[in-house]
């Protein structure tokens, strides 16, 4: 089993806040990082002098990259299947090509779930407006239409109820697979955020309540509604796919609970997760620190929470208002230059004493 | 006054643990840092790719430094006074030239603190073994020699009990001026960890209860053995003796507990502080952050201590044993690439629920 000693170097490929909150994470323990991303000023690169600015599919940099590094991890989990399998075979990557492959895709990821007797929301699988016509009866006559890979925040998906709306959509992913999803009913969002070690072994963190604007988080808070049944099955559910997928890392699964109390898995991030920010200030080991700790083979840390948490996102031009936001709570910038519509900034979290 | 805004640059003079814990709670506020370091191999040259190698006394390299930075800051408080003198010409130090020249030297320290009404051990200017004789029968016998400056971790301490043992000690610091203190029968040490911002305003942290091992601290406590009368008084003498220095930015005030409850002050440390590094995971404003939010000009954060927590050093061949310390708690390690005897390596907080 890959150990990566203190003084060893962590890379991550993606340069986003992930990467960066992973960086200092990975700072905390003695580790080094190096943060290969294809853009030139990202988040990331300002919080560690290791850094490779290329394309992704660029396989001689990606060598290197490989080579300086003792485990590969990802913040950014859309790299091509090649390239992940390149890179498997030049080091060791965690978590492995074979979850990345699984959750990049939602029909893929649907039908695992389904295989591990997991409820999700109806889904069929689109090629076609006519295709996604038939499935509409099925779903009484309404429903989402996402593209199968490379989705985020509400990116490449289309509220239809008609086969026109369908070809309109289908049309504006240029032809690119997709879904169609069943509306699901749900009383509200969560989401629940663990860790498998590389020797296997579990933690999870409390499930906060998640609240979406836009399709953008807005805000998690823990504890949410879900009651401390759901809480459990929500970190069960967690562990089923963590151990089915033979996972090593922080995955996030993100889940609608029912009016009837069931919970669905609506979709599973390969990667530490914007539901989580608020483990930063509420646990002593915070996901970005747990996260480093699996992929560098080290014991997982204490994922028990100390206060009650709101983590607010800091979403475009809500960015100016830095002074007031550091006045109210606990905040984190990311160090983007523009502040553009509904990219995220930064984030507040705000602590009580545990209820 | 002075604010830096999210994207700005803080400079930090002296690149240990100090300037790396700095510097990675600049960057959780979308701050950077340049680090200004003498030696190549620093612990806060990991986590910013600004950095300057140079000199304490290179004026060309501190003017570049000082025009690259919106602030300078320090987490190295030992800079010669004339290159302070000379960059506060240049931009905004914080804390001040004044407040570093004050406790720079342990006989204008002491004097500064007895100014204001603060109790201190008994001490003397010493500048020849003579002068140490006639002392010490004032002191009942025995005292500590100290050098008046560059002191840490017990270095330039000699503790006497005749005219011979001042001799040897004088030769030893070759000459360097010194004072020597009485002993003070002390129930326990403690300290109290606090921020002045640039418009004035006050935080201060709980006090830990402070046990020194061979003069070097080997845990906090928070809380400790201190009353709650005691911890207020704690934070009124930091809060007297930062607003007597015009002091921006985090100071810690080491104290001695006396049998009879009181408070004496042994000294102070015009920075961050070993003894407030349980605040990184206890408080959801970092001693780190509060030191940053301060030197930029921002509001300061909460410095609500939301869990109980013990935090010890990590000494020397101790982070051989980083993986059990890894399971222990939360583990945070310097990047230090020898583990010299006595040098601190990394330090461990385990937290408890508030009692």
């Amino acid at each position: 089993m890959t150990v990566v000693k203190p003084g060893g170097i962590i890379g991550i490929i993606g340069g986003g806040q992930l990467g960066r909150m992973l960086a200092m994470a990975a700072a905390r323990l003695g580790l080094k990082t190096c943060i290969y991303s294809d853009e030139p000023h990202v988040p990331a690169f300002q919080v560690t002098p290791l850094q490779a600015h290329a394309a992704y599919d660029d396989r001689a940099n990606l060598a290197g990259f490989a080579q300086l590094c003792d485990v590969i991890t990802f913040e950014f989990e859309n790299l091509p299947a090649e390239e992940l399998s390149y890179l498997a075979g030049l080091r060791t990557l965690r978590p492995g090509p074979r979850a990345l492959e699984t959750t990049q895709d939602r029909l893929t990821e649907k039908s695992f779930v389904q295989s591990l007797g997991l409820a999700t929301a109806p889904f069929f699988d689109i090629a076609s407006a006519d295709e996604a016509a038939q499935a509409l009866k099925t779903l009484g006559g309404r429903g989402i239409l996402k593209t199968r890979r490379l989705g985020y925040d509400g990116k490449g998906q289309a509220k239809i109820s008609s086969a026109d709306d369908a070809a309109r959509a289908l049309l504006q992913f240029k032809g690119a697979p997709a879904i169609l999803e069943g509306f699901v009913d749900f009383a509200f969002e969560a989401s629940v955020v663990a860790a498998r070690g590389a020797g296997g072994e579990f933690a999870a963190y409390d499930p906060p309540e998640n609240i979406h604007e836009n399709h953008i988080l807005r805000r998690s808070i823990v504890p949410g509604r879900l009651t401390p049944a759901q809480s459990h099955q929500a970190k069960v559910i967690a562990k089923t796919i963590a151990e089915a997928l033979d996972y090593v890392g922080v995955l996030a699964v993100e889940l609608f609970v029912m009016k009837d109390g069931a919970l669905l898995v609506n979709e599973i991030a390969p990667r530490v997760h914007n539901s989580g920010h608020w483990t930063l200030e509420a646990c002593a080991c915070s996901q970005f620190e747990q996260h480093i700790r699996a992929v560098a083979g080290w014991p997982l840390g204490d994922p028990t929470r100390h206060a009650d948490a709101v983590m607010e996102n800091v979403i475009g031009a809500e960015a100016d208002a830095w002074e007031s936001l550091a006045r109210s709570g606990a905040l984190h910038l990311y160090g983007k230059r523009e502040a553009r519509l509904g990219r995220k900034m930064g984030h507040v979290t705000r602590l009580k004493p545990k209820s």
